[in-house]
């Protein structure tokens, strides 16, 4: 009785070849599924250098530890090679997805090659079936999720889909489950477009073997009771991430217009999580078997009509298409969000490369002429949702913002390097390292570019919070947490001690409001529902140790791609300082981050120059296949 | 409620000044107590290159965790420069004074300087008093303990204790508790002598604070249970761990003559631990709250008087003092044991030194004449009981052998350095690479010279072994247990993982067969009864960091002393083949054993030169303070 079945399901568009992989048992013990599955077939089965639009990468799904009755436990993970950084893509969806493809007996899907037509992958148990997805191709997630449900005559099957923007190749095109779910970063939704594979489309009615129900029962139980009752956890319940909106702005550290500014007056009366829920809120929506119901839903008629399926923006969304853009129009947050989600596209990255292009706008490297007409002066509420949709639809100057901010200011030139704000050619998520020093090391040696789910926030720093994450790991000395803006050794050594960890538990797919930072479970519990699982002596070691693996074989897949320290880097607008409002002034140091930042390859026993764990630190992280190939890269390369 | 108390005692005899140390709350979380806290104490008041037979070694005593009514949570650990290597020493003892001291509610006893004139100390709660021991020097253990508890009228004193061989200043001088529990390695004994300090005398009545007595309870019954059924528990509770001896001789692992070979015809018949138990063998003790009882007894009136109140010799007394001496005589080797506990001597180094000096006497190289007449022929059982007595009052040729293999080798010349079978001047304990590969790199790595209490048995590499302690830390690749005698760089990295869980065990005082190879206790076990001690959310990673934590301290003490990679070296003896018997022929390869070496230094992330932690890996293990200490002292070596 274990939480895996044993088999993994491949896919070859190219030749529809179907077959079932059957790791032996030793590694699920070492890699158990998501990430560190998904980097494992990666690692053996892509030659370095493929074009991540072309048929030789590879789109990994693995429902992780998905399926454990308890909240938290439901998310869907996708590898690939990213075609916005050129490296590692690793992206985490809620919803109802996973679970269902463990119900129906997989540890993961691993998918090669690409369809010579628009294709979709049915599973229904150990029926696998690759069917034509030709009427399906430019319809949005709805409209296909929908007409795939109605044709297999499956109103229950699970649609992990692209719309147009995955289709057309938006460089970060996104995957979407349920109209509201999202595997938002790196671009896994343009992979899939390039495969001109639609959709994966599961149903699963199989029992999912679970060694102890009795155990999890009790723990689930203790969740629900302890998610209404955590003072801290009340924000998620009541507001959703978007509860976080006026907080940030408040305390200076909420973007405004391309990252110049972290204050912008009047959010607490416009976009807040408060005037969302008071004026356009609706009933909260849950992901499977989860108590928290955190996803807020919204429902506008004017001046923009949204539909409630597709969800209300979170934290980042209202960040990146609202304050940064200098937009205080909560409903075209909301419009443009819905639209993100329906053409499947990032809503961070899309925000990023508009307010991106607003400030070319205003710096006047771009005129209404290369814009056909719109004005992309920051704060044009209008001007963002027409672009929103022009990106999808690679619509005139969308076009070029299909390519993100980095690849379109190499286009554009004229200085506007300067500001497009990312790291590795990903787009930065809603926070800034000027105000939340350790964000500096997180965002630079973030082996997938600047991303919200490769960082801890400052918070969890915080000595006094009982029961500490910090305490769960080991005790580390106290930080400072009042002067968030701080980077120094002993900030690193925390981020060196916690980064394994939430690595582990992303890699796991285990919702980051599960264990941190609202910690609804203490580590503990989390410890003894993948043990009651998997009747496995779990361990929070263990958690650390997989956490550990799933970053090194993140960064040598980087590595591979010429992907190395000269990469992990902060963007110019990081070294200027930020304007008016309580951080102002704040920078960041050049010269500290970078001996912080090798002190921290240090720490994590990575080469201290390349960043790039070495043949020994592989070996200890039991990755000694790892190792040999990387040797024989080596001696291949020099002889 | 917590298991420590908050209080150190600080006791300084040269100036008979008696203060009360109050570490932070936070000190007990990072440093717990045990060889952790010694180490803080002797790195930050101990200057580097003190004599350590001067005034200015520290004797650094901790119960550890011990005083949780469970098995296994009895010990004391004693830290201090060891006058045998000059490095850091660190050893344990089961027995009672562990314990005691908890109950009289200290949390350590830290010793400086140098009494004027013999002396002991004596705790009695929060009673203490320094007292003279003029009457007491020069009596063995059982008289001056029953001296001291007659004229303290306290029966049920716990008495840490040096007999002549302590005060003689034989470098490898132990100390002893009971009479048989014995702080053996390193010459803490030796330490004692030179403080004038004959004795550390405790009572104490009262309660230990613990937080959660049920989970103990139930723990210590499980342990009850489990170590009457385990059936890899059942040699240690029938035959102590002498019923190691006859399956060691018989798998070619024996140390003979000087570890020349690893087998020798007769040991079934006449030293194994069967034999013992059936011909001179008593009831077993066991230690405070131990259901194990695995110290074995033995009383033998001819030819040797042997009192059954020193107990019986472990597996490493019989090789030691028996095999190793090619001596099978059970009556000798039980004197030899009685009087190396009566006088206070590591019976492993003690019959070490006789089997260099029995191999320098085979060659030649000394002569009846430097011997005062004795015979020291291998197998001459008198001899060797003899020469016992002789080095603990260093009379005659004993005086050379007081100093240990390394000093009487470099003494004596002639090439007997080549067969002086040492690391960093510490013999051998009775195990060996060449039969046991991964003991090449424990042994020549640790920071005590060689030391049983710093290796994993290879048997614990045996991925079959359910639970495994290497599932609790992380899935390891399989290593090939059957040959054991195997070098490479997938045992490099099981060691590198085991290491510093062991060293997390041993730092706090766990008695190794609770937690290891055996696993009476399963570590998840360990992790809840620790948890239940002290309230606090212990999980493995914080025993894994600690152990850590621990190493790093100890290997930054060695550097101190100059003591560094060019130390972690393997004596001759290991580079040359195993004489006649089931593994003839295994040598050690040099050349593997340096690369593996360094590939260890780079798993453990120590400087993969000198092996030394640096500034990033001590701040990544919360030792920010000594990292700071070691950049200081550079800028004061290089000003």
């Amino acid at each position: 009785m274990n939480l895996f079945s044993g088999k993994v399901l491949k896919v070859n568009l190219s030749t529809r070849e179907i077959t079932i992989d059957r790791p032996e048992p030793s590694f699920y013990r070492r890699h158990w599924a998501g990430a560190t599955q998904g980097f494992y077939y990666m690692l053996n089965e892509m030659e370095p250098g493929v074009d991540p639009l072309g048929p030789d990468n590879m789109l990994c799904i693995s429902p992780g530890i998905s399926g454990i009755p308890a909240s938290g436990f439901c998310r869907v993970s996708i590898q690939a090679k990213s075609p916005l950084t050129g490296g590692a893509c690793d992206t985490l969806a809620g919803g109802f997805f996973g679970p269902e493809l463990r119900m129906a007996g997989w540890d993961g899907i691993i998918v090669s090659g690409r369809a010579d037509r628009p294709t979709y992958l049915w599973v229904s148990d150990d029926k696998v079936e690759l069917r034509d997805a030709d009427h399906l191709w430019g319809k949005d997630v709805g409209d296909a999720e929908a007409t795939i449900r109605e044709e297999l005559e499956e109103p229950r099957a699970r649609v992990l889909i692209i719309g147009p923007a995955g289709e057309n190749l938006v460089r970060y095109a996104c995957v979407v489950n349920e109209r509201k779910h999202v595997n938002g970063r790196g671009g896994p939704g343009a992979v899939m477009g390039s495969k001109n594979l639609k959709a994966v489309v599961v149903r699963g009615t199989g029992d999912i073997p679970l060694a102890d129900r009795e155990t999890i029962r009790e723990l689930a139980q203790y969740f629900v009771k302890n998610s209404k009752t955590n003072p801290d956890n009340a924000i998620h319940q009541v507001y959703g991430t978007a509860g976080y909106v006026n907080g940030s702005n408040e305390a200076g550290l909420l973007p405004v217009n391309n990252f110049r500014t972290r204050y912008l007056e009047g959010v607490d009366e416009t976009i807040s999580g408060e005037v969302m829920l008071e004026t356009i809120g609706q009933k909260h929506k849950a992901c499977w078997a989860c108590a928290n119901r955190c996803k807020s839903v919204v429902s506008i008629d004017e001046p923009y009509k949204v539909d409630p399926q597709y969800g209300g923006p979170e934290y980042e969304s209202i960040g990146a298409l609202g304050s940064n853009c200098g937009i205080l129009d909560l409903a075209a947050i909301c419009k443009a969000n819905e639209l993100c989600n329906r053409y499947t596209m990032d809503t961070i990255s899309t925000g990023m490369t508009i307010s991106w292009a607003m400030e070319c706008f205003e710096r006047g490297l771009i005129t209404l002429e290369d814009t056909g007409g719109i004005d992309l002066s920051f704060g044009n509420a209008a001007a963002m949702v027409q672009m929103v949709d022009d990106i999808a639809h690679r619509r005139g100057f969308g076009d070029l913002l299909a390519e993100g901010c980095a690849r379109a200011a190499a286009t554009i030139g004229k200085g506007s390097e300067a500001f497009a704000v990312h790291v590795k050619g990903q787009e930065f998520p809603m926070h800034d390292p000027r105000g939340k020093g350790m964000l500096a090391i997180s965002f630079a040696t973030s082996d997938l570019g600047a991303d919200h789910t490769r960082m801890e926030h400052d918070s969890d720093f915080d000595a006094a919070a009982p029961p500490s994450f910090r305490e769960n790991a080991q005790p580390l000395a106290i930080v400072d947490v009042m002067e968030t803006s701080v980077l120094d050794v002993k900030k690193v050594a925390v981020h060196a001690q916690l980064a394994p960890l939430y690595a582990g538990c992303d890699s796991l797919g285990i919702c980051v409001f599960v264990f941190a930072p609202v910690r609804t479970f203490k580590l503990a519990q989390v410890v003894q529902l993948l043990s009651a699982a998997t009747g496995w002596e779990v361990s929070l070691a263990e958690i650390w140790n997989l956490g550990q693996r799933r970053d090194a074989m993140a960064r040598v897949f980087n590595a591979r791609q010429g992907i190395t320290s000269k990469d992990d880097t902060l963007p110019p607008r990081m070294f200027e300082p930020i304007g008016p409002g309580p951080n102002e002034g704040k920078v960041v140091d050049r010269d500290n981050f970078e001996k912080m930042k090798h002190l921290y390859y240090e720490m994590r026993n990575w080469d201290k120059e390349t960043g790039v764990p070495g043949y020994a630190k592989l070996y200890e992280l039991d990755l000694g296949w790892l190792a040999e190939q990387e040797e024989g890269m080596k001696q291949r390369a020099t002889a």
